[in-house]
């Protein structure tokens, strides 16, 4: 019996994939590009062991068995892991078989689905990374995210830490379309994110049904992947010469075009809800005011009213006490989670004038009902999946059945 | 002196003017359609004297005087029929010379401001026609229309009744962006209309300002440019044809399109609000579940977060019905008007499945905390700006001032 466990991170995209042009690959229509958060908050950790005695495959979610051969996200990238590892075995026949073994696996987020926080991307990332580390794989990052790509399209962005492009290729059999690192976290330390989760009673479009409306309704979206190539140049030559003022743009107004044409779709699709244009709105105002008339925020959303704020470490302090009056805690005890103690012993919900913002109207939007965000995470732009080797991380016991179910 | 008293009705636009060409002649980029309502229920009414004895130019909004030398859209609505008078004037010196004479105006509109419903295309309109009537001018009133433009833009389409195009013309004056009628309010009198006014408490960005942001700053606006046109046949085609399938369809696709390059504006710019996006989501749930497959309505909605929801008569009492169940009352005194008595003594807010719709989804939105829709108003395709003969309609007494103030 082999056993290995990994996490993997969330990615949040900055130039948003929207639209597929094959559904079977998850080939996307355009190019995107996302950073990489701290898996120290927010990750998918995934528990696989293969032994010969296994009499089938077996699949624990987030402490629930489930069928796995039902799964064909995931089926999709253990073909291709296996069919890997078998060219292997068959090359040097010292090998173990182990592409012939069952598997059991076992994932698990330590955020809640609740949340709404995408899952599926750091999910299946952390489900390939874990498959090549058992079947000691000899690929590239980028070779493997062509088989993440093909269990979650923005799975693939999540095999890389910092920065990261996933490149939609021309290729009719999805060969060259894959991840790259545009930058690692390293390049751009002082980037970090606030995580607003905002409460929604509503139950969003999924991502995958959503976006295949908009390729075939919405008049625009042809348009938009007009714009996206120039995009990508100029958010790629923003993160590489750390120009906070391109990339706070860029992100906003992608952000607002995807959501854009959600809204051609017909009939049209909303993740936004009123709280979500609220913060839209408190961070034009933050930057309006802005004493040396510079961007000091940017918000992004994705396909769910949740925002995530991108500011330099030097704003983050006030960005999280404007965010914190606005929009107060219901549960002080859950609220805030800031493991960097960036802010610590600072009230949250004070001063929320924004220091030298003169111009700050502090009437821009209402104070919301306690509760319309039901979180924030106060996070930074980190690495990509990470190897446990520890026996106590691993999900399964010795048996390979898991630790934990519910 | 000479006194006149006219109304002119709201219009609500199927296809959306949102942008100008040429900011100082109001020259939009594209061709709209509207609708005219009743003025039973909604209308601008003015009244104008002119007088030898007058010192100066003088006029009062909603019972306010206000400083008409600093209302510039008056202003060049006065100076074009002014132009025309004193040329019959000069053709013929016989008539009074009523070009040199001061002005009262007195304008008014029967519907509070704080609803929210645009009251600027009624108010102008009602100016422009009045002024043509007080000065006998011998014009058509497509070429009325193109003065009324330059006083608000979409003022151009409240000249007709029924169904009315404002054609965006390509001559640098302006000399072919006039309002012309696609059919009169008597070629399809089962199609009615349902106000709902929506409480926001946000300010939302004005017209004027809002759609120059739009056409400077968003990059698929260029694209809707393109796809109007298509449109504008179409519509034409589907009110000419009385089909109401392709005129629902087209009314919401053209509705969300506009509030879509809202979105894609930078910063950008919503309307749109959590009850405005309830009663989308409702809308469309009606439909989807249409026993025999049939859109049974459309909404629209315009700078605001107020809906207007387009339908044959025949589905106007569910429809009705719907919305108060999900968007109750919280002044049941105020909360809808029916002048028409189509659904007399049907009590609201009630039969919530409607009839036959076997799969509509009670749970698509939560029932709204009452006052979320403030007011209903039922109405219908009606009729251009009237005059008013008596002397009772007059805004203004026999001194030349008003008979209310405030």
């Amino acid at each position: 019996m082999k056993t290995v466990t990994c996490t993997a991170p969330v990615n949040i995209a900055v130039i948003k994939y929207w639209g597929k042009r094959d559904t079977e690959l998850i080939l996307p229509t355009n190019d995107s590009l996302s950073v990489t958060l701290s898996q120290d908050i927010l990750h998918s950790k995934t528990t696989i062991s293969a032994s010969k005695d296994y009499t089938q495959d077996r699949l624990w979610l987030n402490g629930k068995e489930e069928d796995i051969t039902k799964n064909r996200r995931m089926h999709n990238c253990f073909r291709e892991t296996r069919a890997l590892r078998e060219k292997m075995e068959q090359a040097d026949s010292t090998l173990e078989p182990l592409s012939t073994y069952n598997v059991h696996v076992c994932s698990e987020n330590n955020f809640p689905t609740a949340a709404g926080l995408a899952s599926s991307a750091s999910g299946l990332a952390a489900l390939v990374y874990t498959l090549a580390q058992l079947f000691d794989l000899n690929v590239t990052v980028s070779e493997l995210s062509r088989i993440a790509r093909q269990g979650s399209g923005s799975a693939c962005r999540s095999l890389f830490g910092g920065f990261v492009a996933w490149e939609k290729g021309e290729a009719k059999d999805g060969s060259d379309s894959m991840a790259v690192q545009v930058a690692p976290e390293s390049h751009w330390p002082e980037l970090e994110a606030l995580v607003c989760v905002v409460s929604d009673a509503k139950k969003g479009t999924s991502s995958t049904e959503g976006m295949q409306h908009t390729v075939q309704t919405s008049p625009l979206f042809q348009e938009r992947l007009n714009i996206v190539p120039g995009r990508m140049e100029a958010m790629k030559k923003a993160i590489l010469e750390r120009d906070f003022q391109s990339f706070a743009e860029l992100t906003m107004r992608d952000s607002n075009q995807f959501h854009s044409v959600c809204l051609d779709t017909y009939p049209p699709i909303f993740y936004l809800n009123d709280t979500s244009r609220a913060i839209i709105q408190l961070v034009h105002a933050y930057n309006n005011s802005s004493p040396d008339g510079k961007l000091k925020a940017a918000y992004t959303y994705d396909a769910g009213s949740n925002a995530v704020i991108y500011a330099p470490k030097e704003n983050m302090r006030e960005i999280i006490q404007l965010i914190s009056h606005y929009f107060p805690s219901q549960d002080a005890a859950t609220y805030f989670t800031d493991p960097y103690n960036v802010i610590a012993g600072a009230p949250l919900g004070q001063d929320f004038v924004p220091q030298g913002h003169a111009s700050f109207n502090e009437k821009v939007i209402p104070v919301f009902a306690p509760g319309s965000v039901s979180r924030l995470l106060h996070t930074k732009v980190h690495d990509g999946p990470r190897i446990l080797a520890s026996e106590d991380d691993s999900l399964l016991n010795a048996e390979g059945l898991p630790k934990r179910t519910v």
